[in-house]
């Protein structure tokens, strides 16, 4: 198991991630997340784990104060369903309350060499907006800026900069001396998309949560120590269960194999998921014979995190899998059905949600 | 003699500067400065002395092709004379056709600690310009833009940031680790100040003279090395003797005593002056018997820098020192009228000015 702020590589113990990282386990609020697991079949079926100061929100949800709600993305690849779940976890706090900040790091793609022009990424920022709003965000109370041309960014990162130090980006985020600048400030640039909410321009010293991948974990501990410097509120954050690749490992969205991408087009979509990796037994006699493990498998994992809102509906597929009930080829065809449903009315919402670009657009 | 990005110290030889720093004498080109001679007498005293490819610029005036003149302030202190001399080369160039740029780096005076917060280093380099214009520029061909704020700033930054390493920047700036990061990347917006004028939103690939302290010669190297891996025209600069501080050593803007600021008092002006340091004799008996020496002379160098426009003037005053019949109390009552003649209506030119900010912003 190796988890740092680049990679994320093998087989994960999430136990062994929230001693490592000390970050905390959602297991203690259980009391406290019923609104959540309502909404969120995240919550509801466990899928995020692990938190700092969550309780902050929690009070902020419910003595109905203020609270916003940040996730960013890097637009050097189109989304895809790993990216769809920090979405997922945005519009339910936003359902309870939370204001939504989006940021799209252009920036970032380019000074880690994933386009070739700045232009080129920040294009893709603004391609990607339509995209996130159709997964549901109510545009009246969200905000989606590109890191280079959103005014307010860097300014607080200068702000934030002066209490910090090289050695500490470094330490943070590994860099060398034969790296270009650009990659030790988006440290900063980072941290500063992180507490942009709380400056006085937009909502003031505001409880913030930032759904985050744990191994981007850093990140928010940088932010964190920076916020106490600077008078603002330290944000909270909660991590899940990363999805894992259609073939194993991590899924990625520069391995094209490794997720269904929101754009993809369904015949592709459909190879993907037919051969996606499975909990199914070697042989369909087998597999009659003693079950599968739909915890292996990738595409129940589809259907958890995704497809299937209804719990019962998915103890179902889960119990018709381990009973050798459910085999792979129809139970692929069924998850590809579902996916299908999903991408087409999605694509319809893309197209709709073209028109609300300039409303949600902080610039 | 020290010379470095971070200070000036002793006597300065300017012969050893130029071979130092690489730059070039302008005494060859003399043949091809008389229009800039004729209007500026910077170039007609001498004082500017080094450059680097100015031939360039040269062709561009008598080709009357698009040039653009760059020259920077750091909002950390007000306008003092030694400021003046930036703009008034830059109002030189102007009236030969040059498009005028100039950054008011408020960024750069909040990561070195020179402002105790951005947002008010920011307003200080607001009020920097109409003090700016006041000078003289024409306002239809004078952009000022405050880093902090300008959106074409950071996205160049981000660019030029790919084409160089932290190395490069820790060589030239001598930064260490414990430093804040936004010192690191204020190197390459330094760099991304001088190239502003030349991305296609502005004026296109254009040659741009850089006016600058020779002290400040590294930075024009950074840009330099930059523009030619972006296909950018290599910026060419000018350097002018620095003027002495009024009881010698460098002029700064943070030692108040050193210089005249454009917004000094009367009654400050005339003390400054009373106590400024002269060529002058020991004694007034020794100053007739023997004359003066107006090149050691930090009055003198207010006539010849700044306020004696006639060349024949400023040659009888040279002269009157040098054979004695002009003693330094006399010369300072006179050098006292002048500047007070000169700030007043320089007052009222800044109040005129206020009018032209929005004009002249490029946000």
């Amino acid at each position: 198991m190796a988890i740092d702020v680049d990679k994320v590589e093998g087989e994960i113990d999430y136990n062994k991630v929230i001693k490592e990282f000390g970050v905390e386990s959602v297991a203690p609020l259980k009391s406290r997340l019923k609104k959540l697991e309502e909404i969120s079949l995240l919550y509801r079926r466990g899928i995020i784990f692990a938190h700092r100061d969550l309780n902050r929100i929690l009070d902020a949800i419910e003595k109905k104060e203020n609270f916003a709600v940040l996730t960013g993305f890097n637009p050097s690849a189109p989304l895809h369903f790993g990216n769809k779940m920090f979405i997922d976890q945005a519009i339910a706090f936003q359902k309870l309350g939370g204001k939504v900040y989006i940021p799209l790091s252009d920036d970032e793609t380019y000074v880690f060499g994933k386009s070739d022009s700045l232009k080129e990424a920040t294009e893709r920022a603004y391609n990607l907006i339509p995209k996130i709003l159709a997964l549901g965000l109510d545009e009246d109370k969200t905000k989606i800026f590109i890191s280079s041309r959103c005014k307010y960014v860097y300014p607080l990162a200068i702000e934030l900069s002066r209490r910090t130090t090289l050695s500490t980006i470094r330490a943070i985020f590994g860099f060398k001396d034969s790296d270009n600048p650009g990659k030790f400030f988006y440290g900063i640039i980072q941290a500063a998309h992180i507490l942009l909410p709380q400056i006085d321009e937009l909502e003031g010293r505001i409880p913030t949560v930032v759904p985050i991948g744990i191994d981007q974990d850093p990140y928010i501990r940088l932010a964190r120590d920076l916020a106490e410097k600077l008078n603002f509120i330290k944000p909270s954050s909660t991590n899940h269960f990363f999805m894992r690749g259609l073939r194993g490992g991590k899924m990625s969205g520069s391995k094209k194999e490794s997720a269904i991408f929101l754009d993809d087009d369904l015949s592709v979509v459909k190879e993907k998921i037919m051969n996606a990796l499975t909990g199914g037994a070697p042989t369909i006699e087998e597999h009659k014979k003693f079950g599968g493990n739909p915890e292996k498998c990738v595409v129940f994992e589809y259907f958890k995190f995704h497809l299937v809102e209804d719990d019962k509906e998915l103890e179902k597929i889960y119990l018709e899998c381990k009973h050798g009930e459910r085999v792979c080829g129809d139970c692929k065809k069924e998850c590809f059905e579902k996916l299908a449903k999903f991408l087409e009315s999605y694509k319809e919402k893309v197209e709709k949600a073209k028109d609300r670009v300039e409303k949600v657009l902080l610039e």
